[in-house]
């Protein structure tokens, strides 16, 4: 059963801020390993990334060309999987691709009164790579999430490496992969894979930034990588916060909760009321809903250990405890929520209204699903477009800009102690030069 | 005396490749001690925060309201300055302030052939820290970098910390800091500062993200609290190629090559010039000019490490180079510069002409002196106003949208199998809802 809290307690600040200090994550110490696999691929290249994947995925790579998968093995994929699966890949991937094409940045450029030509280019990263989990966690959705806004911001190579432990292969995923753009596929994973990305090998050029979620040794790999390679946020375990009113269906708001308690025994679930028997009313539908679950013991372990519902006066009032989450997701299904959402300072996305689930934020909304976690959206986005590109500033002055920057140019380099700085300048502005 | 290469060498790629994988900062072993201290500052609060203060800085702060400059103090930083200087710091500003307007992100809005409601909305970082090296690296010129694009963003509280060991206190950083908008400036530094900022203590409240330069300490402090608050790119030693012809007057080119070797011994500055006699002309003015520099040590470290000039045949045959190089800045002194500039893929900042040195830029181009260091900028930019924004994404749908998007919701979560999701998405089809 998940905690109950009332803003009403004398209690309720030093239990909220508890509540948000959870640690959810068991911090694996998996360092050292991570690092002598990456030190063995820089130096072992694919025929380590072999070794490593006959000892981690029990799987024997016929020859570095079967690395990869091949045009047929992806054919093959779409025939196993159902044509209507195949119908809703493609529906989400067209509404991706729609939602994202509004982000892409505009370039700028201008004269300014003093003559000066300044500009912001945006160009898009050449190559990036792309990591998908397998077993539970290998996600169709999460292929489309990722891979989409590259090929909207123009990448020209998205490399996906995907394990196949034991040699099981998802083909939900080598067809969401095929139909967002991924250039390659590699058979591949943990820091092995991510090492073979950064660092390339004989078969699988480099890329310059890798994406998507992995476990604790793609997390410790990735953070090594950075630096070498661009990587994206760390993401942790998922999370909702709902507000709702007495007027929802109890029903539906507890399927809302279970739908993110079901991700992991670490996700969590979180329902602010300002009605009481509401907040009892959903709980107990928890529970029998809890009953019919395929993942039950998951969910019942976020919903105990993570799980919680606040009662507020009114949302109004719960406004600061709403930025203080900063929820991955957040719910509003309340009269009002239009203006409501307007209020809200950090979120990695809001859902409007009763008939907005977070779910379909997850697979069809045409939003992204890949969002801050664990109180990140205070001061990080959700995956996008500007993820895969980058701004390069231009800067251009005549003898007559220079004549009218120099002096301040400088007075500033003199003020810091930077001669050459200086020198650099004045050298231009004494008309033919003198090596000063 | 710098390497010379050149492109009709039959061992040009391998040496190219050796002065891309040069390593250029030694990685000091400091992370055990910031660890300690880190914690030493979420237990101990501000009188920890002093004690290491004391310890590390040899000052002492008399007591925590001390911790803070007052406004007389930098009133009195005012009266300190000469009045050229603060001219030339509100001249840098202002033109760095219109140039980062341009950069405000629009909100969008919009309701899809289906009737559901999209939108992306931006808002701006609550509260920022501001880090400002003491001593010899404290540069009013990157206290207005830094800050001014978050204030520009609405970033409603910039903390600023600057260390004063034995009590030295540049004027410069606290008059910078007033006219770019800092809230507050705090005498403090090292990861116990980044700690007071990641934690808060009590006279200094929490911030959500942490950005500016700092040594071995502050780096890595900035890489332990990631997470708790987000983090700009660690920064590494700067570094300018420039491409110049025979044209140029060598004296202005080993002037420039000079002013980034000036920064750090670590720092890189190589030339590609198509024209052998021109290089070497460079080569004999930068020896010149090195005698009479008032860094001539730390310059000289630079260019006899670091310091490269590339021969090639012509700067279109260049190109791949240049894009391989991915130079925090790129100075083009050739007829044609613009369409060249144009083809660029990789650069943190472009300077186009041979009267646009890049320290117009480090001051008063209006651009950022903030950009992506060693070979970064194949996948991220320079400091903007988007690094002081979040994105949050809105969605809403009616019933009649739902019906439209649940099938395919609900088949991806069942391939996915997700069932309380599917659940939440199904449970609102049956009209009226049942617990499914």
């Amino acid at each position: 059963m998940a905690i109950t809290l009332s803003t009403a307690a004398s209690d309720f600040e030093d239990r909220f801020a508890a509540l948000l200090g959870m640690k959810r994550e068991a911090s694996e110490d998996v360092d050292r390993t991570v690092a002598d696999i990456i030190a063995g691929i820089k130096t072992g290249g694919d025929e380590a990334l072999i070794d490593y994947t006959r000892r981690f995925d029990r799987f024997e790579v016929a020859s570095t060309a079967g690395l990869a998968f091949n045009e047929d093995e992806i054919d093959a994929a779409f025939d196993e999987v159902p044509p209507a699966t195949i119908e809703a890949l493609t529906l989400a991937r067209d509404r991706i691709r729609s939602h994202h094409e509004r982000q892409r940045p505009k370039d700028d450029s201008y004269t300014d009164a003093l003559g000066v030509e300044l500009g912001s280019r945006w160009t898009a990263i050449e190559a990036v790579g792309l990591y998908v989990p397998g077993g539970t966690a290998s996600y169709p959705s999460s292929v489309l999430m990722n891979a989409v806004p590259a090929a909207v911001a123009g990448v020209e190579r998205i490399a996906m490496v995907v394990p196949t432990p034991d040699a099981a292969v998802n083909p939900l995923v080598l067809v969401a992969a095929r139909l967002a753009g991924v250039s390659e596929i590699y058979r591949v994973g943990g820091a092995q894979a991510v090492a073979a990305l950064a660092y390339g090998t004989e078969t699988i050029a480099p890329v310059s930034k890798i994406v998507g979620p992995g476990n604790a040794y793609v997390a410790a790999a990735k953070r090594r990588v950075f630096g070498t390679v661009g990587i994206d946020m760390i993401a942790g375990p998922s999370e909702v916060l709902v507000l709702a009113d007495g007027d929802n269906n109890p029903d539906w708001i507890a399927a809302d909760l279970l739908a993110q308690a079901e991700h992991d025994a670490a996700a969590q679930s979180i329902l602010v009321t300002d009605d009481e028997a509401f907040g009892e009313a959903v709980m107990a539908a928890v529970e029998r809903q809890l009953v019919t679950l395929p993942r039950t013991a998951i969910a019942r372990a976020s919903w105990d250990d993570f799980g919680a519902v606040i009662l507020v006066e009114n949302f109004d009032a719960a406004l600061p405890l709403v930025n203080r989450v900063a929820a991955e997701h957040l719910e509003l299904a309340f009269e009002g929520a239009d203006d409501y959402a307007a209020k809200v300072r950090n979120a990695g996305a809001i859902f409007i209204g009763a008939h907005t689930p977070e779910v379909i934020g997850d697979y069809v909304g045409g939003s992204n699903h890949v969002l801050p976690t664990a109180r990140s959206a205070r001061f990080s986005s959700g995956l996008g477009v500007l993820d895969y590109m980058k701004r390069t500033s231009i800067l251009k002055c005549g003898p007559e800009q220079l004549r009218a920057l120099g002096p301040a140019a400088i007075a500033l380099a003199e003020a810091e102690g930077l001669g050459a700085h200086a020198r650099s300048v004045a050298i231009r502005m004494n008309a033919g030069g003198s090596d000063g």
